[in-house]
């Protein structure tokens, strides 16, 4: 769908600790958690309505999480929006102004192809762009 | 809906330069715009899927987002939850050893009750619990 949030990733010191808020306080259960090694990280998945939220615990000090942790502390990491098609977004982000991280769309998680985008010229924010493959 | 996302406050300088992401790249063109006089602030809406994002423009620099551009610069800004009952989880919140910001709800935009949780509580993001009113 054109313009929906796929996904909100925030970056937590603790899954176990942070997902308190969401599951006791506003009654969200995880609906899945799941072991990224490659990227030395843990990520818990939470349903909220149309889109999720994607909880990032570090498995090691060597993940891009751990070092967001360290300079910044807990909270926001990226913003994930639904695109229909990820190369024809890149040349389009380039065209306006927009730094993608590749020239080209990388396998994601769950069958999609994503790029991100550099947060300097996406209003602060790391930026990724999601294609959902058939 | 329980667990659904409000919206997404994110702070920019402009308005008018930080919509682009949205309705240049992504396609999704602002809903609305509103001047809030008294938070100094000018708010613009993206509806994306069944929740919606803020841009949030300092009008001034005594707004707290002009502060807290000063200080981050540009980026997410605070994430806000629809609750059914705010004065209910206000309660939750402190048994649960969250920070409500005040012992009770406040009127907010859109005939809505709201309540602030201290990002230190909160995954380091300012929470916002959002009741909409009959």
């Amino acid at each position: 769908m054109k313009g929906k949030i796929d996904h909100i990733g925030i970056a937590v010191n603790s899954i176990k600790e942070s997902i308190k808020l969401y599951s006791e306080l506003l009654g969200v259960k995880p609906s899945g958690e799941e072991v990224l090694e490659e990227r030395g990280l843990k990520v818990a998945f939470l349903e909220m309505g149309d889109t999720r939220i994607e909880l990032l615990e570090p498995l090691n000090e060597n993940s891009q999480v751990s070092k967001f942790l360290s300079k910044k502390g807990p909270g926001f990491h990226h913003m994930a929006y639904e695109v229909e098609n990820v190369e024809q977004s890149i040349e389009k982000a380039k065209n306006l102004g927009f730094k993608p991280l590749t020239d080209e769309g990388q396998p994601g998680a769950h069958n999609t192809t994503i790029v991100f985008l550099h947060p300097k010229s996406a209003n602060g924010i790391l930026t990724e762009l999601v294609q959902h493959n058939k």
